[in-house]
């Protein structure tokens, strides 16, 4: 049960800085104590009930936090296997070079298993292991240094990035009008601000008035218990819905903005994200709703050319049967619990990434915007 | 937290027949024991963890079962309310008839108010209504009899009729293929058989092999719950998903028929049924999949022109906030609940009926077959 009287933090927490995450949360996820630190992140397999950090010293524990979705959202997940990568090649730094550069790819390999579907977790890992593989004839210690200030920069860029998402996507937001989101791709995806809820921060500051229906996301309800909590604690409005009453609620007209996250776009825009997302694109579609994505260009994969190749996870059907700490399901019955969807390009208006808005969406448009230079 | 080791019947459920209800499960709902007798049926709530039976003797209790969804679905419900008026008038069987007669009304009305959306649960009320009132001057006691054997009667013809719309739309089931449905419409949902699933049941008794798709239906989950344990015990091939799977699911094919049953149908077809519905049927029309609507002529209320008229039932938020025992939602933010939603003739195939297939839906050939003698 739900302690609604334990919203209190760790003790321990106490000296998390609120800093860029100035949303009464505790950052999301923050490298702490130099190096010889740890990785501290916000369980969120516990919100809203308990607030409670969780701190990682090793590899594994990194891993199980990414597999066990501790920590998790697209950009969040990248920035916890960056540092990951310093924990699982800490042990080794004082070795030689070489063998260091070894550990270095097996842990960047062990990591990258942990979920398949977002991409920035492999960007994230081939950019720290980069920083290595470019750092010459230097001793392993002063390349884990490096590793460490690359797993910084890519956790204070994450946070510049959902910043500026959320500067080019407010004006998006109808004054007076409702927006619809699906999943969690807010604070607690990112290390401060969030994807699409970004946008709708941004709008919010500048004074805009609004609603947000947030679908509860089935099975592991997370914009029921982060997005709604997130929102809530920033001061807009926002309503719980079940992800069956999304197409109903834009029948009644109560709904004029789709804006959700990604973990993974296509060369062609055809993008992944939350199981439910393309229910909620066809409705959008059908309703003639502005249907956006907003995500980092760390987001987009070029290297699949349409949605057809991006690997979807498969949960466990526990998730379905019994997530709530109930069988609900009979036994012998099977689940079927594929974690994210893929919305075809087609469906989408518009992808608002920090380098401005993409719409409509083409290769082109997107291959440009993606090449840029950050 | 549901006991799968405890779906042994309560003892007093030895005594119940199977007769009809031949799926392994007690009846739905069946009055026993006479004049004196008591509605007895299935507490829906338990299932699939508990498999217990209720015994209504007031039609308090029996307007409780409705309100409370320990009995559910439109036929079913129908019946319970029929079964109710001669519990609530029963008392006053020894009193003038026009003393009677007034109570009944008054009855009729309370019960009528338990839920507002099926119209099976008005339509029954009035046909037996209509009993006390044609029956002329004759003492109250005789007319309550009438009552007990109209309601015997709508018991009796719910088991044929969902029978024959089996039988009706059993030809639609593609062999070789898949099927999605949407909450209970089975045999739970009615006396016997169901109205969507006695499609399936039919189907699968003609020897084609198929596979289910049933949508868990949140809140409640009446898909995982009690879909889910309906065809497994009839050895039909079942998986569970979320609702909000069922568009991709569609998209990789796997879905070549939807079926769902109705709570009310307008005059022009419009269909409420459980929310999710609309959802369902929005995207199977994306993915030119058959979107079959399956009920018995009484569901049809030719009064409204069209669904805009239909009432909604909005159901407590704490189904959504917290319907496994856990708050998930974050206090202070609000639930929206709608229990239906309605799903457009245009996007509906064809809606199955005792009486025949009325496809493709319109005004005129719903009049046609709802105004056939029955």
């Amino acid at each position: 049960m739900a302690q609604w009287g334990m919203m209190n933090q760790s003790s321990e927490d106490a000296s998390v800085s609120r800093g860029r995450n100035a949303r009464g949360l505790p950052d999301t996820l923050k490298w702490a104590g130099g190096r010889d630190g740890c990785l501290r992140l916000v369980d969120q397999t516990l919100l809203p009930g308990r607030v409670e950090i969780r701190s990682c010293t090793t590899v594994e524990e990194v891993w199980e936090a990414i597999r066990g979705l501790r920590v998790r959202g697209a950009p969040a997940i990248g920035v916890a296997a960056s540092y990951g990568l310093c924990l699982g090649t800490r042990g080794t730094r004082h070795e030689a070079t070489e063998v260091f550069r070894q550990k270095l790819r097996a842990v960047g390999e062990y990591l990258c298993a942990a979920r398949p579907t977002a991409v920035n977790l492999g960007w994230a890992i081939a950019r720290v292991t980069r920083v290595a593989e470019a750092a010459g004839d230097i001793s392993a210690e002063r390349i884990w240094d490096g590793l460490l200030a690359e797993a910084d920069a890519i956790a204070r860029e994450d946070a510049d990035t959902c910043r500026r998402i959320g500067e080019v996507g407010a004006i998006l937001v109808p004054d007076g009008g409702g927006v619809l989101t699906h999943c969690n791709a807010g604070a607690l995806a990112t290390v401060a601000y969030g994807t699409a809820l970004s946008v709708l921060y941004a709008a919010h500051e500048q004074g805009r008035r609004f609603r947000v229906f947030a679908d509860e996301t089935r099975p592991l309800l997370q914009g029921a218990r982060l997005t709604a909590f997130e929102l809530d604690a920033a001061g807009i409005d926002v309503t719980v819905i079940c992800d069956s009453a999304a197409a109903s609620l834009m029948a009644s007209g109560q709904v004029q903005l789709v804006v959700v996250g990604a973990d993974r776009i296509a060369a062609n825009g055809d993008t992944a994200n939350k199981i439910g997302t393309y229910s909620v694109a066809v409705a959008a579609r059908q309703h003639e709703i502005p249907f956006y994505v907003a995500a980092p260009r760390s987001t987009f994969d070029l290297s699949l050319a349409d949605g057809t190749g991006i690997p979807i996870e498969q949960r466990p059907e526990e998730e379905v049967r019994g997530g709530f700490g109930l069988d609900v399901v009979p036994p012998g019955v099977r689940c079927y619990n594929p974690a994210f969807d893929v919305t075809p390009s087609a469906l989408i208006t518009g992808i608002i990434t920090e380098a401005g808005l993409i719409s409509p969406v083409s290769t082109e448009r997107i291959a440009r915007l993606v090449n840029d230079a950050g």
